[in-house]
């Protein structure tokens, strides 16, 4: 079989006569054995005559279907289909250009892994997910922290929004801190290139979906952060952007169409309304301001409805599953995109990797908002078919007012009790991501006014209860920050960089607290990898009482009792009440202070504390 | 055919030779040509044994399929079977009591008008509704104020909880006041006796369900209120309470078995958490307390699982219908009954009467809460049968909102964009109740403070929005009140009474702002008569900005334009932003003030101001 190298070595040697020429094919190479075989080409070159191209493709297994040209004659559309018995090897692509034949040389390639082996293996309530930025993590390799030929060359930890030197060297130096805490899966914010004036630390404003972004490493760092989590059985999550790009991305400085995107005579702001998506009362113009909007002139709005973007966008995502071995997708701003791509998109990623797991930022208000953007259980004109979300209502509506509010009839606990029970509305509500803070958000520790024991109230609740539990850097040692602006929460994880006085790998230099948050969550963390009942075991909770909230997590291994007291005064635990769960069972062993208890009379637990607590005969 | 006057008279002739014997047979009579013939007679008697009863029916088309005691000896069930050629008439039941045979003589009547003509015609969202409470809004006949042998004696005006003396002469009297409101359907709090010691004002707590409490007139006058209705072309809207009864009905205190009743070992008050009956995690034993568990001491509550009682409860509610010439029925405290009964029950009353309108109280935080008790788009385990609900989300989550809070992304009008936006969730959100205020919450005005303002955009809201508006008796004239208790929003209607000093119906003594808002309603009451947009027409909405909010109504004769500002300022209303509804048309016609508008251009609207405009070409 083909060695990879060899291709990619040839491909450069093949590339070097043509220089002149530079024109680019994307998606940059592609795979034989895929299940998407028909391949949508884009050809684009600053010398290139599209109109006259005459384009021709001669390899065994590979049929040229036809090329589309669009108004900016740079730019070729190239239809081809790869037969199942096409072998690896470099598709020679003809075209010509001012009566001169020239020749690129495209990577068919042979696929990376076994289907399901080493990439693709899919995200679940399983799994614990640990979400960082690249560049706030960990500066591993200080040589590419700038890098020559890239706009945004500011270098300053002590500006939120210049680059502060992360990479992916540094994420996989302490995978062993990930592994302590029990996490099983990594996302990032996106990789991708993001050659942008300023602004660079999110990685949202992608330049070139087909590099990655050289300041954390590139292409050969990203595979090897893959490959590193996947010797240890963890998995990689991957920030797609579909809606937007960055507007240094040669598809919006040299646009193919005008049709490449959405258009308006003037910049025109999204009203970010999710309601106009399902309203049956909706305005036609309003919608369209909801999807068709810009969300700032920095970011052009992709037009998704033109087939030749939905194709660019969809080979790239199947490209980079394939390439990076993703196992999992976390999709940006999920509301904002053309619904109808986004399935068709999440269609076609499912289709070629069939245990991908794809799941959505739907920041929106209302459960049944929510999961509208999801699978879910109500007939509605448009259905989506996204597997989860990332789940903004238990916490705006759940964890946030559990903690912060007082008890009552709609407040308070009374307020995650109750947006739990709306899950009827979701298909599958366990492919949900749980969180209490993340890049866009508060810290949770600021949330609750940097008080310790509702943080560490927060970290059982977030690992006990359903769905997929995702930890955001640095708050497991009380990390805090508001987003005003966001680059608060941005912050640089302690330890990550050569030299700092605080080191959260270490824990050198944490306080008490940072370090009790820090033992907690692995302590929990590292049960949970053992604990069924909390993986994938059912859950039942019950009506909250003067802020005392008991909810099982049980499977027929286990049983999880977890009660939480949201209350400032001790309460008691009236055990005998939990008729539905406690059958059977006589001691209750806490599982942070492994101290046991039995369950045949009521307990006093105390103001404001958790307790995660297995049950035993 | 058989004269009603006849049986009835025939009926009281042949009781009386028994009337030792106290035998008394529920329902009282029933009808030839139901599509209900399977009738459950229960019969009761202090002197009466029914396990040696004996009981035998001898008439044609009449045929008794078997008999069911009891516990209680003194109760027998006698199933029959009424055969589509019966005929009118008294049907002899005997039975056996000490070895002597008794004949209780049992009316068949021919039905009472027919079917879709003077009864269940439905009430839609054509109409208005006006809910009154008959002690509290005029009293027509002082002689029924006391009523001997009942238990509650007291008479006050002066105590919230006392009897005020209102009955449905007094309703009767005010009929023209009604129709100068644009109202076409009454709805009374419940009309069934209530012989209880006291607390009687609500008619919550039935104690015979087939007797009407004769402070209200009786039967005869119920009757008589429902015929002036019709007369009118107006309907009559009963309110249904099959979750419980008073404690004094005899069904209570001479029990047939003790399942009769959701029985605990002391009084056990249910959690009122509707979520427990939807929530895929909810603990049974909460959502056994939920259904099961009483109101009140006062108010036993009813196990409709017990066939026996269902049977009772259904034959019960297609009596009154067929009985009063019932329109449409509310079905109170929908959430606490058994929810299959209740879809049991729905059932049989549309089988019986097709166009009969049936919504419910389903008091309840969140849409998606609320559309689970209705016919909605959500597939769940229980599925709902029920037409529509009392909508308590437009006016928690909506209008109060709307008028009290400060505009923000989920305050103030948004939230009552937000809310409606969810009507993806019903069937038919049309069949909702939309209203400002009832018995058992604060009075509107209140609400907001007695803002004038505010109360005028209310109710201009109320009666353009979808759904069916119902008005609470006395808000048009600005009554205010808080539910603490909930007396203070029962007061009496002034004028309602003789020698009140100020006469809401005459205009006497009311202020200016009275007069003003009461004049309003009218006007707009009286355009939505003739306003099939408002009626029939779609609706539909725009994202508001900076506090103004701005929904049509059309249908291919009419659209109506609702511009609300919110604001405390004036906005400018740019017209040319609601380009998906305002072409072809050139003017607006204020629909209070007829001031015609061009909309070629801006306007501004005044802070906290509302206008109901009428397009024109």
């Amino acid at each position: 079989m083909f060695n990879r190298v060899t291709i990619v070595l040839a491909a450069l040697l093949c590339y070097l006569p043509l220089a002149a020429q530079q024109v680019q094919i994307y998606p940059s190479n592609w795979w034989v054995g895929m299940k998407k075989k028909q391949v949508q080409l884009l050809l684009r070159g600053d010398q290139f005559d599209a109109v006259n191209a005459q384009v021709t493709v001669q390899y065994p297994g590979v049929t040229l279907n036809g090329t589309h040209t669009f108004e900016n004659n740079r730019y070729l559309a190239v239809d081809i289909t790869i037969a199942d018995n096409a072998q690896p090897g470099l598709v020679p692509i003809k075209y010509q250009y001012k009566k001169k034949t020239y020749t690129l040389q495209w990577p068919l390639e042979a696929r990376v892994g076994k289907p399901g082996q080493t990439h693709a293996v899919g995200v679940t309530s399983k799994d614990v997910i640990y979400f960082l930025m690249p560049d706030r993590f960990s500066n591993g390799d200080p040589s590419n922290d700038k890098v020559p030929g890239l706009r945004d060359q500011s270098l300053n930890r002590q500006e939120i929004y210049d680059r502060h030197g992360g990479d992916f060297q540094g994420i996989i130096n302490h995978l062993d801190y990930l592994q302590s805490l029990g996490v099983t899966a990594l996302w990032t914010t996106p990789v991708l290139e993001n050659d942008m004036p300023n602004r660079t630390e999110h990685g949202y404003a992608i330049t070139n979906h087909y590099k990655v972004d050289a300041r954390y490493g590139g292409e050969k760092m990203y595979r090897q952060l893959s490959d590193e989590l996947h010797k240890r059985g963890m998995k990689l999550i991957q920030d797609a952007v579909y809606n937007h790009m960055g507007s240094y991305n040669f598809l919006v400085k040299d646009i193919p169409s005008k049709d490449w995107l959405n258009q308006w005579p003037t910049f025109t702001k999204t009203n970010a309304k999710d309601q106009t998506l399902f309203d049956p009362y909706a305005a036609p113009s309003d919608t369209k301001l909801m999807s068709d909007g810009w969300f700032v002139p920095e970011m052009p709005d992709w037009n998704q409805k033109n087939p030749f973007v939905a194709n660019y966008i969809i080979q790239h995502a199947i490209w980079y599953v394939e390439k990076f071995g993703v196992d999992g997708i976390r999709i940006d701003t999920y509301i904002y995109n053309d619904l109808p791509f986004s399935n068709d998109c999440n269609a076609a990623l499912e289709a070629e990797f069939p245990n991908i797991t794809l799941y959505g930022e739907a920041w929106v208000n209302g459960t049944a908002n929510q999961a509208f953007f999801a699978q879910n259980n109500i007939q509605t004109a448009f259905k989506s078919n996204l597997q989860g979300v990332v789940d903004f209502q238990l916490l705006f509506s759940g964890i946030i007012p559990a903690l912060t509010q007082d008890f009552g009839w709609n407040t308070g606990v009374n307020q995650l009790y109750a947006t739990l029970s709306n899950d009827f509305l979701y298909k599958d509500p366990t492919r949900n991501v749980l969180f209490l803070d993340n890049h866009d958000y508060n810290r949770f520790f600021s949330t609750v006014k940097g008080d310790v024991a509702k943080q560490k109230i927060a970290y059982q609740w977030l690992l006990t209860y359903r769905g997929i539990p995702q930890l955001y850097y640095g708050s497991e040692i009380l990390m805090k920050g508001e987003t005003n602006p966001d680059g608060w929460v941005r912050l640089d994880f302690p330890g990550g960089w050569a030299g700092d006085t605080v080191n959260a790998f270490t824990g050198k230099g944490l306080t008490d607290d940072q370090l009790s948050m820090q033992t907690m969550v692995k302590q929990l963390g590292q049960f949970r990898l053992r604990a069924t009942a909390l993986q994938t075991g059912k859950l039942m909770q019950y009506v909250p009482k003067e802020g005392l909230y008991v909810y099982f997590r049980y499977d027929d291994q286990q049983t999880v009792m977890c009660v939480m007291n949201t209350n400032k005064n001790a309460r008691p635990v009236e055990f005998a009440r939990y008729v539905d769960r406690i059958g059977g069972f006589k001691t209750a062993r806490n599982v942070l202070t492994n101290e046991k208890i039995n369950i045949d009379s009521d307990r006093q637990i105390p103001g404001m504390t958790m307790w995660v607590l297995e049950l035993e005969k």
